[in-house]
């Protein structure tokens, strides 16, 4: 028998029904019935996104977005600081230097989330940047960032604008765009969303289109100008997912109906009770001081190698985890609980890891992490 | 009773079992389950592009790879040859134009292909041109162009590439990219490969990727290079759509079970067919002297508008054809027949359109339209 199981930070699972409703015959993208679904997507949108600005959406990957918003917004040799922290702080990086702007990095130990003063220094020494480019939750090391408190210091400041990556954040846990001065907010299918791959998602403030207007950067699949004025048509600039599309308008009904606010708290407690769990089990985690409610970043135990655990997932239980990504590889593996997860699956997670330490010879009592999650389940739910 | 048929070119229908196939539980795109059907499919890609090149696959519309073409293999201010004879030759202009390119335009009446000799007129008065820009089939007026004549001129110019926009061409009609010099042969999910929309394909050359090598333009999420790097591994350099590559394996299973000579013959003999029919009812076909396998595109009789041929099969008949697009738009209607297309679906749309022609007070006679693609299907199949 092969029962797979998924619990990786994304793709997520997604949920049968949505998968059924992706496998009606498909649409046409220019059809009457498909705009009105497109409406009524773009606004529910704005629901989880918690803005009153345009959603757009692309479809690509999560990082078409973030090229989009950094190749939308600046021009060639615009200096933009860059929180680097992780993987994705990393792939900041890579697109501002791409496009010829002049990134100022703050590097954050991996496993840390950066410090608000180190921003409010970096903006003070250079009074000229035009942008903050930084993760909500850095999915390579379990770390949230303290995008709040980061927005408010440019929040007034006309000529610099803070772009967040909330791609493992939005519909995890609370972000305010409006309300905290975030001008672009990104965010993919395959997360919070419980759909497959293919859509990329960012709402952009007014500040943010003006930016707009300035920016001289090349840019033509991923153009917000343009999807803004398809958008008022209901459809895309170019032919879109469609199918994914269904999908999104399923998922946000999911989303509506539980409610935004039921959707943290469910994360929130999923992500506390793997932390406690894990560490009930004497592990530590790698990001202990700011984890992220999406996913939970544990380090190995002394002597064992942490692919091994995410091998032994896989072989043993047919469980996909995620193991480290680039200098954290070896040494951490990443139990997720963003999307369609509830306490079940958390408790199978534990359960796998338990397995997966005794046969490596870790020493520990057996049932301390499923007992110690099942406790707050117990208390919380 | 709701019972819609989808007879656009793009996207088209998707095989039951396909959609079936991609609504199974999803699976995540770094385990060893999923590289083996990605390299599967990158190998049966070769099959359907007649390449022994990489074929590179992107998550996004056909378009990403159409602007992929440009930023990857071109310099600032490089010339390049763009033919014009429709919506799609006026996006390779766009993109062009996009990238601070310097486009030299070859504007074709639309409906009518390009000439080889004007082509060869301007590469002689530009010997500059460092590309040709060019759709093997020009989806907004039906026009099939000489790509393998043009391709010819430059095949043994090491400084001029030839990019095709395929993505109404492959696997619909034989497109030799190795033998006839075509450098980028690029394509998309949603038409003969009988998907939902949401991936691009192109194959690239030796030739061309020499030409990569010394670009400079900025690009990120569409950059040849580094998935190259990354097929060598099985795998995206993004997180790839799942879904549609799970689909995708199963469209190229069903391709070569046909055989590729089958597939085109097929999609030859349904345009026949159509047009056929067309002219029996009277029509004049908007591309007469050299139509595309894939999309018949018919003039309105005088006196009617395009675009209520294309409501009545909506609204009468839950039938989705497609209308003209710019300047052609309310001159003809475009029946499809790419991709997951038999008889009997030529049989209702010319049905449809006698249907809709006698709603709206043409003369013609009954079944005549019918009668003729029968005729053909009696002959030829």
């Amino acid at each position: 028998m092969e029962k797979w199981r998924l619990l990786a930070p994304g793709p997520t699972p997604v949920p049968q029904n949505v998968l059924n409703e992706m496998a009606l015959p498909i649409i046409h993208h220019r059809a009457p019935g498909y705009k009105a679904i497109f409406k009524k997507v773009s606004e529910d949108l704005k629901y989880v996104f918690q803005t009153e600005n345009d959603v757009i959406v692309f479809a690509s990957s999560g990082t078409g977005a973030m090229e989009a918003s950094v190749s939308n917004s600046f021009c060639k040799g615009d200096k933009v600081l860059v929180v680097r922290g992780g993987k994705f702080g990393e792939r900041w990086g890579e697109i501002s230097e791409a496009y010829g702007l002049n990134p100022v990095y703050i590097d954050v130990k991996w496993g840390n989330a950066v410090k608000v003063e180190d921003v409010k220094d970096a903006l003070n020494k250079n009074p000229d940047i035009r942008g903050i480019l930084i993760q909500a939750s850095e999915t390579s090391t379990g770390v949230k960032h303290p995008v709040k408190e980061i927005a408010q210091l440019v929040k007034e400041n006309d000529n610099c604008i803070m772009i967040v990556d909330g791609i493992t954040g939005v519909g995890v846990f609370n972000i305010e765009p409006d309300n905290w001065g975030i001008d672009i907010l990104v965010s993919g299918a395959q997360k919070a969303f419980m759909l497959p791959p293919g859509l990329a998602f960012a709402s952009v403030s007014e500040k943010a289109w003006k930016f707009m207007e300035r920016s001289d950067l090349p840019k033509y699949y991923f153009d917000f100008k343009k999807e803004r004025k398809n958008l008022k048509k209901n459809q895309n600039a170019y032919t879109p997912a469609v199918s994914l599309i269904i999908g999104l308008s399923k998922v946000l009904d999911m989303i509506k109906e539980e409610g935004l606010e039921n959707v943290f708290k469910r994360h929130s407690i999923l992500a506390k009770a793997t932390r406690e769990a894990v560490k009930a089990l004497g592990l530590k985690l790698f990001a202990p001081d700011s984890p992220s409610e999406s996913v939970t970043a544990v380090l190995a135990p002394e002597g064992i190698d942490a692919q091994d655990i995410v091998k032994l997932f896989r072989e043993d239980h047919k469980i996909t985890i995620a193991g480290g990504q680039g200098e954290a590889k070896g040494k951490i593996f990443r139990l997720s609980h963003i999307g369609f997860f509830d306490k079940f699956d958390i408790i199978t997670a534990i359960s796998g890891l338990e397995l997966a330490l005794k046969k490596l010879g870790y020493n520990f009592e057996m049932g301390k992490g499923v007992g110690k999650a099942l406790e707050i389940f117990s208390n919380e739910i």
